[in-house]
């Protein structure tokens, strides 16, 4: 049936112009005439409105429903966990409960051709129709495609996800990560997010492996599954995500240094099981097909780990440092926050895209974007567009948040490929569990051994319970489900993902009590008592968290910031004198201002701590960023909530940073209310 | 070279499978296998992204740019037109100074097949690929698509505009109205909109036939160009866009009535001119290509245009009102105002995928569902809501339509079916000129005879000036371009667009003062002194703009407000006593309590004016709609600017329907603000 037609010479001589003679079948002309009207892509198009508004009204469902809970008080159940069960039920209508007559409109043509180029021309009497290439198939699959039509509608590509949802979430997670706690925690939060994550993931596979040659010996096995699948699987439910067990620790005010743990590991954390898994995708002995050790793969597949890890960091940085300096001149900018907003949206986007279109990873870029917008474009926004800024990522990550959550659920019953194998998942619940375990107790042994302020065994248990899986673990594995193994994994994955979610998330309050770590309290005030009365303590404090901080900190305060930011010590007093002239020239007339005030807050700062924290109160009242604090205040009177509590944290620390002036270089202990203290020393 | 293969029996009977046996070209297999790995994918992912950073650099610049312009305070350039001309030269830099040279990912194959399903499976070597149906392409474009893959890559689907673009605009449109200056100028706006837009459509489609006749007559033609077509190109000329007008308006305080005239217009205009280019594209004779007129043809596409816009109005308003409703009964949700903003946004965007699901138009429904949103659901949004929904709402109306302008600048030149035909473009800017002044003179005259205050020659002249076409233009005419008249309609609707927006949007100002039109009015205290010192002149108005407004105004007043939002008279007050229990339970306990103070504030409102207008000033301190307003200023003492204004207006409006209570039916005429009328008297 295979004919070489004369190909006409090609254009340029570099595109292949593969004109195709087809045999045709079916000489119902007219009644597929009728078909290949605009009709049916009109039809097509009503058909994807109505599946999209069945996820955004699942999503109010799961919003009414949040509301409820919140107003009840009920934290058994947290709004992700919600989006999953309404997201399960619609999957088992969809599933069982509705028949779509199939109709004309579903027919599908299957050529045969050596070859699947991107765009695809389809001569039909005459006129030429256009078709992109979607993706691979497998053979199993074609039987299901006429058949689930409308189970496949529901289905978005993989790639929504990476492209469209992933972005804003981990955007936010840096925008709105609590820094001052960060920073103070950053080597223990780097520990467990690199080499934590590196160990688990190499547990999970090696824990899987063995599960994988069991199942191989009893037969249990359907289709291959090589080592690499099963490192590929320990990177992808290495991300943990906690927002579930975050909300609360939000709600009830858990100790501040486990959240900064908690929260910075899960962040980071999601961004080295994205590169690693790419790396390990990577990896590919020279022998291909054979999946045997190879060190110079594996010495690859580790360069490209550093590669694209290092090129994201650096590329999201760098974004974020252009935002800053572009608010940092543009100055009148902020009496128009309409722009200022769009601007900074525009530019976070960029950083995306820059970092797709570079072969880097925009997520991983993003990330560190966020947290460098958050650090110093942040202090250049005016109030209004602080706030507008931070309650636009909110809802979108609120949004996105929710709709990975019940597209989760709903993929349970419209995935048609799950392979559940009943020793796989026993291994892969026993595996998560000893890589998490792995992770957290062996590497909270030795931090403890050089932390001051030591990791307690029951913030080890509690981390150790709050490994949640969520939305990266299911972007990652539901990013390919086109093998076997890979099918596998991701029904695997989603189980571990509800298991988690439900059952750990759920349990997190009882989980808090019964490991007996204190809930509602002060971040500041606890801050200060802990440490404040007595200045050894303090002194040993600062060596404790402080080397790699303090290298960071310096450069950041006497650098950095004088040039992204308004705030800090102007570069003429940072800088060597034989800069003078750069450091003139690159100094805000603003920075200089500053220096007045800091020189006045500096001498005052040397008597007591007291007397800091009054001056300190005084002058916040008069700047900027305190200013954007108390216009962002909910005018309803409503509690303290994480929004808020994140605001004054930046509006504090920043200015912190001004006052302390060039002298002080370890800020992280001493008290930000300076009024609560006060009444404390007089009682 | 065409057989016809045994078709294997169709799985229920309704499904067609159509096996096409292929006779397969160039036989190089390892090099084609090359071509289909997962690289090629990866590799488009990546020029995509460059792409789409493309835009958002542009974006960025005319951000920038913008800024610039409004700090230098020049209005001759409005960010539309920048963003128009920064499109531009990027069109210029991708046509002619980058040459890509074409690789082996760009292979096309061509299949001569009799269908063109959704979906077409290739089989190549063994594995299946997917294919999806992008759209037809008309012979000439087939050549094109390999040499300018470059330039089709930074070609977005024409859906986008319709589906991701405009909504978010549209929407805002609708949600900003200044619905107090609206409704008292209703009739006029819908008389504009309504009868205006069809009759500049059939004065447009007229002149551009005898332009057409006149080409075919000296054989200038280069293709079919029917009277439907001439009638399609005269309903998309006619939507109007004064953003730039408006924009000014804003800026300078123009008359506040011109200001919703030509707001209202332009805003149902666009809803018209959608329905009715679908409307008109419906028609066909029962002969088919024809093209004669028949009466049953255009009886059906009346109905068709009849039945869209009331459809599309109803679920419009449906979803507001559900959307009221939700958060009328949810008040609760008021402490949550990241669920509120997100239920917001979701129940905007399931207004558009529910028509479209339907079979409506989307972007009207989500312009009725706009307007509701803004008279009802606004009242009951907490106050940090209402600024969150604002802000997100405004930031994506000015994303989305910067974004348009900047792409209609960039496919002058990188479109590659242009076809500029002089009579044509001579012929359409005479006959848009022509069909605006059928539009406005005469009904303005026929308007005037109604009423009271007239629509003055100035403002007529300036109505007629500020007709410029823009997204809805632009989205429509590129909506379609397959056909030889459809590609010369849509190069002359860009030269429209970028004429209009330069030069009429330019010349505003120089218009204004030639025209004699007083700028920097105060409108509320316009309003006041125009119409507050004697009470004939005060009835007179009532009269004039009334009828229509007040059986709305009754009805909305009594029934409407008290069911969807907390303000407005009791229930119990308004319905007939036999209504009682019904009443009884719809009633919140917060209308009670207005009721209360209504009555006071009623007893007071016989005595004079200026007592209302201080009682008014008090209570408004004290309520929930100033509140927003009081938070919503921005913090740095920016200058009162529109979306201020609205504020103030929506925030106030609101409040004096509380204060009338049920006794007073006629609201448009009374002054806003009390204190400046004190010590206007006093002085």
């Amino acid at each position: 049936q295979q004919r070489v037609c004369p190909l006409p010479p090609a254009p340029g001589a570099t595109i292949l112009t593969l004109s195709l003679c087809l045999c045709l079948c079916r000489a119902e002309d007219s009644a597929m005439e009728n078909i290949v009207t605009e009709k049916k892509a009109e039809e097509s198009h009503r058909q994807d409105s109505a599946d999209l508004l069945v996820f955004i009204l699942l999503l109010t469902l799961t919003i009414l429903t949040i509301w409820l809970f919140k107003h009840r008080r009920c934290r058994f159940l947290h709004e992700t966990g919600l989006a999953m069960i309404y997201g399960l039920l619609v999957g088992v209508v969809l599933r069982y409960a509705i028949h779509v007559p199939s109709d004309m409109n579903n027919v599908t043509l299957s050529c045969n051709v050596n070859a699947s180029p991107a765009t695809l021309l389809v001569n039909v009497s005459g006129k030429f129709y256009e078709y992109t290439l979607k993706g691979e198939i497998s053979g199993s699959e074609i039987n299901d495609i006429q058949d689930n039509e409308m189970l496949r509608k529901v289905t978005f590509d993989p790639e929504v996800f990476f492209n469209i949802l992933l972005p804003p979430i981990i955007f936010h997670a840096g925008y709105s990560l609590k820094r001052r706690h960060f920073f103070r925690n950053l080597g223990s939060i780097l520990a467990y997010a690199f080499v934590g994550t590196v160990v688990s993931c190499f547990i999970i596979g090696l824990f899987m492996y063995g599960c994988v040659l069991l199942m191989k010996q009893i037969g249990h096995l359907g289709g291959d599954f090589f080592f690499t699948d099963c490192l590929f699987f320990g990177a992808i439910v290495s991300a943990t995500d906690p927002v579930t067990v975050l909300a609360i620790f939000n709600e009830l005010q858990v100790d501040a240094d486990l959240y900064a743990l908690l929260f910075g590991e899960s962040v980071l954390n999601d961004a080295v099981a994205l590169v690693l898994s790419s790396s390990i995708v990577a990896y590919q002995p020279e022998g291909d097909n054979t999946h045997t050790f190879e060190a110079m793969a594996m010495l690859k597949s580790f360069g490209i780990f550093l590669g694209v890890f290092s090129g994201s960091f650096a590329l999201g940085g760098a974004t974020g440092v252009v935002t800053a300096l572009i608010s940092f001149n543009f100055t009148k900018l902020r009496e128009l926050p309409l722009l200022e907003t769009a601007l900074f949206f525009l530019m976070s986007w960029s950083t995306f895209l820059l970092a797709e279109a570079c072969g880097f990873t925009g997520v991983v870029a993003v990330l560190f974007c966020g947290m460098t917008q958050a650090h110093y474009t942040f202090n250049n926004l005016s109030p209004e567009s602080q706030d507008r800024t931070k309650q636009l990522f909110e809802l979108l990550n609120f949004l996105a948040e929710n709709f990975i959550f019940s597209y989760m659920g709903l993929t349970l019953f419209t995935f048609h490929n799950h392979v559940f194998n009943p020793i796989f998942i026993v291994g892969a619940f026993l595996a998560v569990f000893l890589g998490r375990a792995a992770n957290i107790y062996p590497l909270s042994f030795l931090l403890n051994l050089s932390r001051r302020n030591k990791i307690t065994s029951n913030f080890q248990h509690m981390m150790m319970f709050a490994g949640l899986r969520g939305a990266m673990t299911f972007a990652l594995s539901i990013r390919d489900t086109a093998t076997y193994a890979r099918q596998m994994m991701f029904s695997t994955t989603l189980l571990v993902v509800f298991f988690t979610v439900w059952i750990c998330g759920g349990g997190t309050t009882q989980m808090l009590s019964c490991q007996k770590i204190r809930v509602g309290v002060d971040t500041d005030l606890e801050n200060f008592v802990s440490i404040g009365p007595d200045g050894v303590e303090r002194s040993s404090t600062k060596q404790e968290s402080a080397w790699l901080f303090r290298i960071w900190y310096n450069f950041d305060h006497n650098y950095l910031k004088p040039i992204l930011t308004h705030s800090g010590p102007p570069l003429t007093a940072t800088l060597p004198a034989c800069c003078g002239p750069l450091a003139r020239c690159l100094t805000s007339p603003q920075a200089y201002e500053n220096e007045g005030q800091l020189k006045d807050s500096d001498s005052d700062l040397i008597l007591n701590d007291g007397d800091i924290s009054l001056t300190y109160g005084d002058i916040t009242v008069s700047t900027d960023a305190t200013g954007a604090h108390t216009s962002g205040t909910p005018v309803g009177g409503v509690a303290v909530n994480s929004d808020e509590a994140l605001d004054r944290e930046l509006a504090f620390s920043d200015h912190e940073l001004v006052i302390r002036g060039t002298r002080l270089v370890l800020p992280m202990d001493d008290s930000e209310h300076p009024l609560p203290l006060d009444s404390r020393l007089v009682s």
